[in-house]
């Protein structure tokens, strides 16, 4: 992460002292290496540490830049040679108390405030352009920027060091924590920016915080409807790309990328490090299952579930979200098997009674 | 609009003047027309300007009583005599274009205060009712009217011109904005009134939003649960009718008019446009499409996608909503179809290895 | 309820009293009887009050431990020796009714503040612990009472009398009424908890309130996502076992119970009185019926309707949702019998153009 603003960052550290941390053996040569932040796989640089443990990214690992990483035993030698390679008997546990390391205040969003004075809701280190106005009953954290002609409605929280451009309207009732949002940005009432991720790791006594370090971008000409959450990425950021328009109640998980012009129709759920084209539009409660990407221009139906990724410029549809000419000719012919079955049975005993008739609730 | 209290209104406009800005060629004698504001086709009066752009409204075009109507320029002639057609390439952006003329401020809500006095979050202008109770956290914009006996409970902002009556309860953390709310009204916490719609022209280097300039009407008795978020209209107004009950989450788009004494059960989402009658029951989790209709008393199951208008009194379910009988003996069916299947083609060898279950996520 | 804290009692109140409010005949002997309460037929003692209206808690009855019930007339003989039968012909509006008579203020959430000081958003009768942080822009209702090393984000509510534990986060812009929250617990934006539970007596003019008593109960180390509804409970408590996760989004009515260590992820919807056991996970927009039970390690697939009990340890999915082996072999045998029905019938002449596909709203 080139650009830490929502979390101080600790160290360097010797890698010494993080194979001791995740109780790892080091190649001799090795302990002195500064290892200056933690990064994914595909991103990190000599200077800092990744993971690898799923089989999906053999390739990344083999490519990594990274100067050193956290793999299995078994997959030691499938390390570069610029890499130095510790051995654990979980990677994505052993990172995730690197990235405590680094990240000491990681578990808890960074508050918009450390004291409390009365009768004010800007922090005086907040920067407010000329122009920008911040009604009564806004609160303005810490090192926070608002852009000329920005307005920021009643009962909204700008969390520290957020940044908000020019011509945007946030609220009322709407927080951003750990954001940066571009020029000309309408948040709709009560929309929710920035806050954890949804991620464990799942153990048999409970399940472990997964830190979350990442951010919140917004490009320009973004509109974000009423109560729609966007949190913030792991390590990567969460990222909604210029002039594409978001309705109400719509959630979009952690690392997940939006491009441009794209339309979301109200109560999509987006599940984490989906990745989304330009120009896309889903149809109403749809869903689109993590990792998922969806090419540019592509059109999906409400109420599909997008499982496996779909190619761009077509029109999907279904669950699993397929093709729309196939999905639209399969519950054609499911309607016209149905029918056929029943006509062919004659009188339908008792079925009215016996049948599983869900009443409203 | 007769009633205009949200945005203030611009014009009148001659005839000849809004012509020019939409690129319009004109009849002879009529330049001096003034025209006082821009209407729907079905409601616009001799002084107001409406458009055409769809055949499904062809009958309303023959019958409108507009002074003036945006039309292409091949249903030029399906104008009435008492109303002088303006013929326009794109009469649905011509007509959004005149919106922003009528009502210049269309883009942003209202604000709830123009000016940021310290320590208070009730605006002067505002009027509150002896009786009425707002507790600290609130925020009342200007030239809001609180009734009797009503607790804005803390948290809440109450934007300008917004008019609540008596013996109502709104949040915490509730916010109203361009909205008139009856009596007796329940507006539980987060609650998002009368926010944008959701409407786009869509084009090819982006969106182009679609000014929405109605209100939201809420009238005596309802209730509205945590979460729910409902729109203001574009031209029209949404309206929630007298005693209808309505649960968390829920989603009702622009222009959407329910009846009385419905019941809306959570997370229920319904299009821009739709009509849903008196006495209406809805199960959780289900859709209604865009401008569809639904009659009095009718039922709808829950998880239901109501894609076309469903009679009075009926009981419906599935995707789409039809008869639930209907809907039933087809579930049966294809049950009993899918389990033939299996039994006659004897063990399945792998199935359980090669499907393709999903995961909760 | 022996652990008021959210609506004072009135009474004790004679049985003769009672007996007049809810208009039935009281057998001789018994007009003194001094009831303290109204409680569910399971759970009330000697003192107290419950009722019958349900084949289903017939059992119930007649184990019941309550000093009075009211029944239905045909009823009455199932009431144990040790109870008082009072005959009424709407049990359940009957014992609504006596809720009123008990809980005078039950109709409205108890207020955060009686009073509005100027130039403070903390009420003097709340107790702060040294070392929580109340941010500016926050709100915290009379005799609540907040935990060391817990800090209350800006624009957060916090109701009268709830009770936070230690070093929990809540908010920002967050809502907790009628809710006692342990240790360690992260509320994140916008969640609402303690709102009115959904529940109405429908009847052919409108639609009658029933009360809602209960509280939410939040127990240690529970996280709970943005803009995530979780509603009191109507006579018991809603609760969150320990450890379980939550989140964004989801919906949690009235009654529900959850375990210990559950993972809910986004959009779920959760019916009142639904009981959920321990390590319980539920993939993404699924929906739970209410009064349903599932058990200890069940695994529910994102987008399942839950309709019936599910036993423990199994995984399971569909609308309805059943066991997943049989439910993902179903999918496949449908899948199949469509494709060989499209391949016997050669081209499927203008399928595509009278299908009903659905364009994305």
């Amino acid at each position: 992460m080139e650009d830490v603003r929502f979390f101080d960052r600790a160290g360097p550290f010797r890698l010494a002292e993080i194979a001791t941390w995740v109780a790892a053996d080091l190649a001799d040569g090795s302990e002195d290496l500064l290892i200056e932040d933690a990064a994914p796989l595909s991103l990190a640089g000599p200077a800092q540490i990744t993971f690898h443990d799923n089989p999906k990214y053999d390739r990344d690992l083999a490519a990594t830049g990274a100067g050193a990483c956290l793999v299995r035993g078994k997959n030691a030698d499938r390390v570069p040679a610029s890499c130095i390679a510790l051995s654990v008997t979980d990677p994505g546990r052993a990172f995730n108390e690197l990235i405590a390391r680094f990240y000491p205040d990681a578990l808890h969003s960074i508050p918009a405030w450390d004291d409390a004075p009365a009768g004010s809701g800007i922090h005086p280190s907040a920067v407010i352009e000329a122009g920008a106005i911040v009604e009564p009953g806004a609160t303005i954290g810490r090192e926070a920027r608002i852009g000329r002609g920005t307005r920021i409605h009643a009962g909204s929280v700008i969390g520290a060091r957020v940044q908000i451009g020019r011509d945007c309207a946030i609220g009322p009732s709407a927080s951003l924590i750990h954001a940066l949002v571009g020029d000309r940005v309408i948040v709709h009432p009560g929309v929710r920016i920035g806050q954890d991720g949804f991620g464990f790791a799942m153990g048999p006594s409970g399940h472990r915080k997964i830190l979350q370090i990442g951010r919140v971008i917004i490009q320009d000409d973004v509109e974000i409807g009423a109560n729609t959450t966007i949190d913030r990425g792991a390590l990567r950021d969460t990222t909604i790309g210029a002039g594409t328009k978001i309705d109400n109640s719509v959630q979009i998980g952690h690392n997940v990328v939006i491009g441009c012009h794209c339309v979301i129709v109200s109560q999509v759920g987006i599940a984490g490090s989906a990745t989304i084209g330009d120009f896309v539009a889903i149809g109403g409660q749809a869903g689109v299952m993590n990792h998922v990407t969806i090419g540019d221009y592509a059109q999906v139906a409400s109420l599909s579930a997008v499982k496996d990724d779909l190619p761009a410029k077509g029109r999907y549809g279904g669950v699993p979200a397929r093709p729309a000419r196939e999905w639209l000719k399969e519950v054609a012919a499911l309607q016209k098997l149905a029918r056929e079955s029943i006509a062919g049975r004659g009188s339908e005993r008792g079925m009215s009674e016996d049948g599983r008739e869900r009443e409203p609730e």
